[in-house]
């Protein structure tokens, strides 16, 4: 069974060939530019001070099932950790949403690599416990 | 471009056609089934109380940009809710990790509907203000 996506826009940032390990380690902006044709589908987003990228890690290639986290120095399952080398290679960021002028989103707080494809937006909602 | 994925486990729960809007309204227990080939991904996860979901909505066979939420009547767009019915059907959800033996993760506050395809697992990290 295949599952097939299209991106529907492109996350621009700072960061070229390597970027922080999590958004709350980075105060960097960047610009969520999404597909002309899916303008519509942001009406309403600008009342979330947070919102959720989803993006498919363009530049990784292969994975292994262990392996040696950023931070530390023990062997950990791929599941265990937030390496964009996975068995499928997507990425969740929380970033601080700041404006949006047209299909483009200013945010904060990135820790995307620049030009990675973006496959969704979701609003951030807070859990209450 | 297209982005091709393969589910690497199936989500067992007790919703058989409709989810609760939000994991947090729910206290459902469910049962995340990885497949035998990725078995060694989950070495560490154990020490985690919270893990991400990351699934198709494969129930949803078409999209459109505006949107009535199930919550209100506002019209929105698609990107400003969570409905499964979107351009890429990616579906997340912060559940509780319970227990794991061998490839089954015993989970609670799914939110996700029986026999849902699984595209990835990832640690829950709390954000640090």
């Amino acid at each position: 069974m295949e599952i097939i996506y299209k991106p529907i826009g492109v996350i621009h940032t700072p960061y070229k060939k390597e970027a922080p390990p999590q958004p709350f380690y980075s105060e960097a902006e960047g610009i969520v530019e999404l597909y002309e044709e899916y303008r519509d589908g942001l009406i309403g987003l600008e009342k979330f001070s947070r919102i959720v990228l989803i993006y498919h890690f363009h530049l990784s290639k292969d994975y292994k099932l262990l392996i040696k986290p950023r931070l530390n120095n023990e062997l950990r399952g791929v599941f265990a950790t937030c390496s964009p080398n996975r068995p499928n290679g997507i990425g969740i960021s929380v970033v601080k949403l700041q404006k949006i002028e047209g299909v483009k989103l200013y945010v904060k707080n990135v820790d995307i690599l620049d030009e990675t494809p973006l496959l969704d937006i979701k609003p951030y909602l807070e859990k209450k416990e």
